[in-house]
């Protein structure tokens, strides 16, 4: 589908690509430091935050496991891993850079898993699935294996902002908007929902209202 | 092999295994609302109590994943989980047509698991295996997912049911059954013990008798 | 690569490999008892502790899952999980048997796991998380099911001595030593790093000294 913009504008794609392991790494590496784990599990942390929920989607659209066969990304992962130990008093410093990070992450995995969805025949609220899954899986596995109940099924217009920007992905290519059009309206979409959510501190409505819930 | 039941009974199936997928959707839907998540963790713990299992089952035996295709299950789902929501404090009301409709569902995945294991030629305790992990490893994800050990592992004539049931398939075959039957019995195996172990609170022989267990 | 090596000791490998199994199946089973699972939920333990490292590295890699086409190792695991329970008040006689097993267990797999990983043409440094992985996640998922962080994220001269051993592989595959030799000193590798760390009590530097991680 869209391989003529993927190709096109490649840099951009990989430094945005970057840009967002290294914020996924690091949110991994802060959460395992705080369960005060030694440097191969913080590692180990650091890199499922990264590339978790994409390799959770590869497997189950059987495809090739990205990271293994492109280095890139794991140097990347190494050296935010590296970086967030070192430097992990100051790290409160830059939280600012890192939740902008993150958030272009998020935008970028779920445009990248909606696309390979459709590029393997997927329907549409599969394909928004994978890229939701893409975004937002690798914080759910962190979340497991530091022993917690995933953040994103408690705050969840994080996730709520990718099946947003995978539905307007859907809503555009019917309205045969141009596919270059398309990635940068969804993206932008992803990020304006996130970032809005976060300002306003959004959340989905609460079902919990001093009401017990009788069942066994 | 069954294929020839699986068609002429296609509606049958078909309803039954829904009747299971809203069953496991409530299940798991319930269980997130004990946590306090909110409705998009609801949804997502609802689907992988739903489809974990036969997803896993998928994996392993590196077939394509059923829900991915059909989005029939993800409309169930779905729907599942938003009357499960509405209704969270009606839910004890029908607590006995949902156990039933679990004890379907567990009864009709071990049958689909261990045929799914027949077709793709393993071995028959792997069948059985595979059987058992249709039915129960939803359940085994969701309280990983809310961080719990998950309950099967703790009370467990649930899986001895398709354990059991499964057996029986392939004791069956043996004696030459016709495939019909062999589908009927063992289906019909696991439903009895399961509604017998609930109704005479069965449980496996316990192991921890007064005896501290010494170990590192 | 190595399968002439492989074939002409298969029954040493073969041996090695059912000592491992045997050690991560009980390791598994104890874990299991210490969280009062039933009999059920001591087998399932067991059985991932075992085979979990190397399914999850099958999976990634797109391979068929061993256990699933070889018994040998179904029995071998349920046969450890049944003289775990019954001797689970003896098992501390024999913890230095187990330790070492485990020891002999983890470098094999480290081994094999590396040899798949170059088998499928994968570059180094995956091969080696490929080795260190089928060697220390089936105690992952152990944990992870049994509600506990990973202990190999705490203490971590375990994964290090997989990681140290999977790189003098490829040290030496780089100086051309002869491929048996490799397997030989790359799998003491392990094993000599695994007993000096447990002898001298070592542990990866500790980056907790007194500080106060700040971050959100």
């Amino acid at each position: 589908m869209s391989l003529a913009i993927a190709t096109s504008s490649i840099d951009l794609f990989l430094i945005l690509d970057i840009l967002g392991t290294i914020a996924f790494a690091i949110s991994g590496a802060l959460t395992a430091m705080k369960k005060k784990m030694d440097p191969f599990g913080i590692f180990i942390i650091a890199f499922v935050t990264a590339v978790g929920g994409g390799t959770l989607r590869d497997i189950l659209i059987d495809a090739n496991v990205a990271w293994m066969r492109n280095l890139t990304f794991v140097y990347v992962i190494i050296l935010a891993a590296i970086v967030a130990i070192i430097f992990r008093k100051k790290l409160s410093y830059v939280r600012r850079s890192l939740f902008l990070f993150d958030t272009i992450g998020i935008a970028l995995y779920t445009v990248v898993g909606v696309e390979k969805g459709i590029a393997a025949d997927f329907p549409a609220i599969i394909c928004i699935a994978l890229g939701t899954m893409s975004a937002c899986f690798g914080g759910v596995i962190r979340d497991i294996l530091c022993n917690e109940i995933p953040v994103i099924f408690r705050k969840n217009i994080y996730a709520t902002a990718c099946i947003l920007g995978g539905s307007v992905y859907f809503l555009l290519l019917k309205f045969n908007v141009s596919e270059n059009w398309v990635v940068i309206i969804s993206f932008s979409v992803v990020i304006t929902i996130r970032l809005l959510a976060v300002t306003f501190n959004w959340s989905l409505p609460s079902i919990y209202k001093k009401d017990a819930i009788e069942n066994d």
